[in-house]
């Protein structure tokens, strides 16, 4: 009877056991964070001391370097530079706008290239202008309202959206495709409305692309703030015949030479399964690029400090991985994905910080149900730290190379209401980050790595089995 | 066969039916209070063109006519001014600080009064500093080490707590009570570390009380920035012989006449079942009160608004209340539940916002088991809008009176991390509020009171039964 209650004991105590070993552990990990972080002075040296870290600058080989020395001090099993060339787009001198309600009667408005634009001519571009609430406006208006003018993109963000990012997608298409979609009709340039939710004067810039169109076909595109655009679509509708003018002298040059920075501690149980956490290291170059994305890149970096500094050795091998060029051409998380895929590595997890260093809300998920079914499982451990999003959803722009089908891709999902407010423009600074939120979500990202590791993933049936 | 099958469906659809009638309205008030909310417009008048309204002051009085303006223009049942007597304390000249290493070598502190604290002497009060952790150390060190010296109170806000007020109630004892329990130990003068997370140079003040004790044992208490604490402390480590020199000319004068302002929408059904909607107007004086509790107020205002314009009539009587004096004496608040039970008014329920403009988590909910649950109930209404905490706990000081053992006091909970970065302290300014999450704030209560209305609360069965 004895034995058999001694039994009973333990097989009842046993998930209370790890319970507490986890509870001990993510509490542990959240402490350290809070008291002794490293994020935010890792931050603070990436944005004040070296700045916007637009792919193929000095400052963004400034930061390859500051990292790789930084990481190289937590004594890692290995801290190394992975080669990846990168496209360089310089903005140039600043761009200049202004409508003109009749001649001489100017008013300027605040503008920026969009990056990866082409410049207008030297002496500028002047031209009448034709407002559109988004691409699919130009086939009604047709060639004949567009040739010749300045298509003016002016689709809003939803705002009744809840999660920002979703109002962001409703828009971007405008941005990014928006001068290669005008360019078709005859369009002269494009001017967008800044992806930003707030009214403001900061003119918010962002990737564009013309596809596979000539170079003497591609046309200048530029953001212009919220209230300039508020402003511009007022006079408009007053006066159609207004003329804008903007110019602006940024350039593609040719590719160079630039690097993911990489740090890894050698797992001790499975020492091929490889888990990586990481945000992106380059930026745009109007503001200090804290929230987008120093703030997942020193994030990512305190999760294995942290991880070593309680105590804890990974079973799997863990890499934090900085990735180069997230903005203009993601060519940091090809380039891993590749160099993982050529070697036949076996990544099993990645998660990726790239919304932002707002207070952490949960994670979004891309796995087979089992996986995402064992993470919510979890979801009562992170209750005590307000975490509370286990959605289905996507891990990362980076880390989005490496799915395989097997992997289990996470992204941190920080509070989003206040992030379109600086993504791209240049009050993206460091007194904008708070510095426990950023720890806070440093330590999300390092329990949630540290529940996985523990645990691992689970293969999927079809590969596996 | 047919009619068994109909009352089937009819019977399984009510509650989809409801549940889509809430989601609706529900809908309905988000979107209204994300395209055309109010309250961030009355805030920045509240704020920019007023100012720091503490009680007794001009300011005050300018709010006081301002949002009863503002409520007149919504077209209410009813808006009155409910008189109350406030203290009137002031500030004076601005504060001076410094602590002399050696005789001619000074280092100035940013120091600033505490809330009802007396002055010091005209040329100010020079002494021997003792730091202790907490007003338990007092007894430990006793008359003999703290008699003529100051008492330098630096326990520090435990940065582990997840929730800041927990860390702010584990220290705020030391600024409300600690000069008079230095007093009893013949102290000269308290100098309490600012109630703030982050290091930085803001003195953060608050309100202190001496009890009961005769107005000439009466000892200045100031708080010292999170930076100058710091400082304080390091050199005291050093050299224990410095001398701390402060000034303050503040005082506190007879009562003067103020008011609660009220706005009410008459119960449609039940006009005898009074809800309240509320925050406090007056604030400290060192910023414009945004975050506290000029938040607070702009979102109960806008709660009716919200109720009106999306076309919801409540069954039950709906009352704004812009609370007066909560910061330093709770008059407002008093009077408010005085006057209720003289006139005999059955509330059934309270919701108070002052926690902070931030974005909005959840409520804190003091109420039977029953109501409780009913409430918790309805989270799935608000998961749409990343509302999830529930928890039982304290509704708020303001709606605290009102408190009889049947009704439902809720306070609503917003993200907590950067609140103490301002609160009481200079940069509790209208730009650290953002525009959504303070909207995203009204508009979760607007949608709790709605359900609250619709559904009642349930009495409890001790009083009713």
């Amino acid at each position: 009877m004895r034995t058999v209650l001694l039994l009973a004991l333990l097989l009842a105590s046993t998930p209370f056991f790890s319970q507490t070993e986890d509870e001990k552990q993510i509490k542990a990990i959240y402490d350290k964070a809070l008291t002794d972080g490293k994020a935010y002075d890792w931050l603070d040296h990436l944005s004040n001391q070296i700045g916007g870290r637009l792919s193929g600058s000095v400052q963004a080989q400034q930061a390859v370097e500051y990292t790789k020395e930084q990481l190289d001090l937590l004594g890692l099993d290995r801290v190394w530079l992975q080669p990846v060339m990168v496209p360089k787009w310089m903005r140039g001198t600043p761009e200049f706008a202004y409508f003109e309600t009749k001649p001489g009667l100017t008013t300027n408005v605040p503008i920026c290239a969009l990056g990866g634009s082409v410049a207008t001519p030297d002496g500028g571009l002047k031209a009448g202008v034709v407002e559109v609430n988004g691409i699919e406006d130009l086939e009604k208006l047709g060639r004949e309202k567009i040739e010749g003018k300045i298509v003016f993109y002016n689709r809003p963000m939803d705002p009744t959206l809840i999660n920002t990012f979703a109002s962001y997608s409703g828009c971007v298409d405008q941005r990014y495709s928006g001068a290669a979609e005008a360019a078709k009709f005859g369009a002269l340039g494009v001017i967008v409305r800044s992806m930003n939710l707030r009214l403001d004067d900061y003119p918010h810039t962002g990737s564009m692309g013309y596809g596979d169109m000539p170079v003497n076909k591609r046309i200048p595109a530029a953001a212009i703030s919220t209230k300039g655009a508020e402003l511009l679509s007022a006079t408009l509708k007053l006066n159609p015949n207004i003329k804008f003018y903007f110019r602006q002298n940024c350039k593609q040059y040719e590719d160079v030479q630039s690097y993911n920075v990489i740090g890894e501690i050698k797992g001790s149980t499975y020492p091929n399964e490889i888990m990586v956490v990481g945000g992106h290291l380059d930026s745009w170059d109007l503001g200090d690029g804290s929230h987008d994305d120093g703030a997942g890149c020193v994030q990512s970096m305190d999760v294995l400090r942290l991880l070593k500094e309680t105590g804890y050795r990974p079973q799997r091998t863990l890499r934090v991985v900085l990735f180069m060029n997230e903005e203009n051409g993601l060519r940091g998380g090809n380039k891993y994905a590749e160099v993982a895929q050529d070697k036949g590595e076996n990544h099993v997890f990645a998660l990726e910080s790239d919304a932002g260093g707002f207070t952490p809300r949960g994670f979004t998920i891309d796995a087979s149900e089992e996986n995402l079914e064992q993470i919510q499982g979890w979801k009562g451990l992170f209750e005590p730290y307000l975490i509370h999003m286990f959605d289905k959803g996507g891990g990362g722009a980076d880390i989005g190379p490496l799915k395989d089908g097997n992997m289990v891709l996470v992204g941190l999902r920080p509070d989003t209401q206040r992030y379109f407010d600086h993504h791209h423009a240049e009050n993206d600074t460091f007194e904008h980050v708070n510095k426990r939120e950023l720890e806070l979500g440093a330590a999300t990202m390092a329990s949630l790595v540290y529940l996985i590791d523990k645990y691992g993933t689970i293969p999927s049936k079809k590969v596996k089995g």
